[in-house]
């Protein structure tokens, strides 16, 4: 292997690199497998048997080397199809790379219809993203976009839009319908003035009177999209 | 300041120096804030206005370095004590501190009696786990210690023990009681042999027949956690 080709796979651990040639990286044996079988271009796989682990040393770009590493052709963008049938989880401007891979997880566990994501949302084939969502970045569709404009497609199919926030209606006793975006804000500053203004209903989750000021956004994520999809199961 | 303290404040990024100082670093002007209101003895305030932007790129051990950082006195380590009343997380070497610190926060909003950590779980003074739990870590006790011996406590008391399996009851159908120990296992792992042993209810949180594996730890504590407690608000 020539260093041009071990500067070629480093530099896709590089947002600028992954946009301009379409490629991202999978490590570790189990994601590589998950890539293989997800029906994505897997153009190369350098493996610790085949390559040796100084190359593998030299390629990865984790602390401690993955045996495995396969570079991959990223899928076609996604785009939002309706009509809009099941749980939607939309992310205001979720930045935190393990936030969105752990939702993305749990949009898969619980058969979501897909993760609509603001422009500002961490990008889906950050390495940390792929790592955390352990292969469900693979299976579930992840649409970026204006955020707005999407949810306004929904409000207009009479798709309800759900939203949390720190004062609402306390979720547990809420009427929540089997079609309906969900939307969770920033980590920082929760959902934005204008993702707000299009969410009709408000919900929260009640806290017992501690100090605590929040969820983190995939703890409360996972509380919200369980009590939308217990019972529904078909 | 003198390069020796410079060094002793780098130090408490290291375990080795946190155990043998019996203090630990809290970075952020938020997280410093809840530390002194917490009871804790802070030793030493620095801040980006007191001391310069230079010196902090210096003492922090975050990529960016935050305006305020405090040296502070752990607490007494937590023990366990009977009797045992309302809902307690029993973490089974939980490895990751972001998982840990989350769990954490996750137990602080939904007023959980303390968390139980086996010896080999994450450090609760990492800086990770005080960063994700996002001063959480100053409230909730967390009680480390030889993790089959405390639910035997508990047993012996009569409490059950709940344990999260992959096949086990679906919890969204489980008579789910007040007082209880709920036990999530290793992240790649799960609940190890002995532990397993002490849970008398296998518990599981359906899926949508994903090819999805598992949850994240922090998701499948908060789904079971949000069952647990919702309605037993007092």
């Amino acid at each position: 292997m020539t260093n041009n080709e071990i500067k070629f796979i480093r530099s896709l651990s590089l947002k600028k690199f992954r946009d301009s040639l379409g490629l991202f990286v999978v490590e570790g044996r189990k994601l590589v497998r998950e890539a293989q079988e997800s029906g994505l271009e897997v153009l190369d796989v350098y493996s610790e048997e085949k390559d040796g682990e100084e190359l593998m040393a030299r390629i990865s770009s984790m602390s401690s080397p993955s045996p495995c590493l396969a570079v991959v052709r990223k899928a076609p963008a996604k785009t939002l199809e309706a009509p809009f049938k099941g749980l939607y989880l939309a992310l205001d401007s979720v930045r935190d790379p393990g936030n969105l891979g752990t939702v993305i997880r749990l949009a898969d566990w619980f058969g979501l219809s897909a993760v609509l994501a603001s422009d500002d949302t961490a990008e889906l084939y950050n390495p940390k993203v792929i790592q955390a969502s352990m292969g469900s970045a693979f299976r579930v569709p992840v649409v970026y976009g204006d955020l707005p404009a999407m949810l306004r497609e929904f409000r207009s199919e009479s798709v309800p839009v759900f939203g949390t926030f720190l004062r609402g209606e306390n979720i547990y006793g809420a009427e929540l319908p089997a079609d309906a975006v969900l939307v969770m804000g920033n980590e920082a500053n929760g959902i934005s003035g204008s993702v707000a203004a299009l969410c009709n209903h408000k919900i929260t989750i009640p806290s017992f009177g501690s100090k605590a000021e929040s969820l983190n956004i995939s703890a409360a994520a996972a509380v919200c999209v369980s009590e939308f999809r217990k019972w529904k199961k078909s």
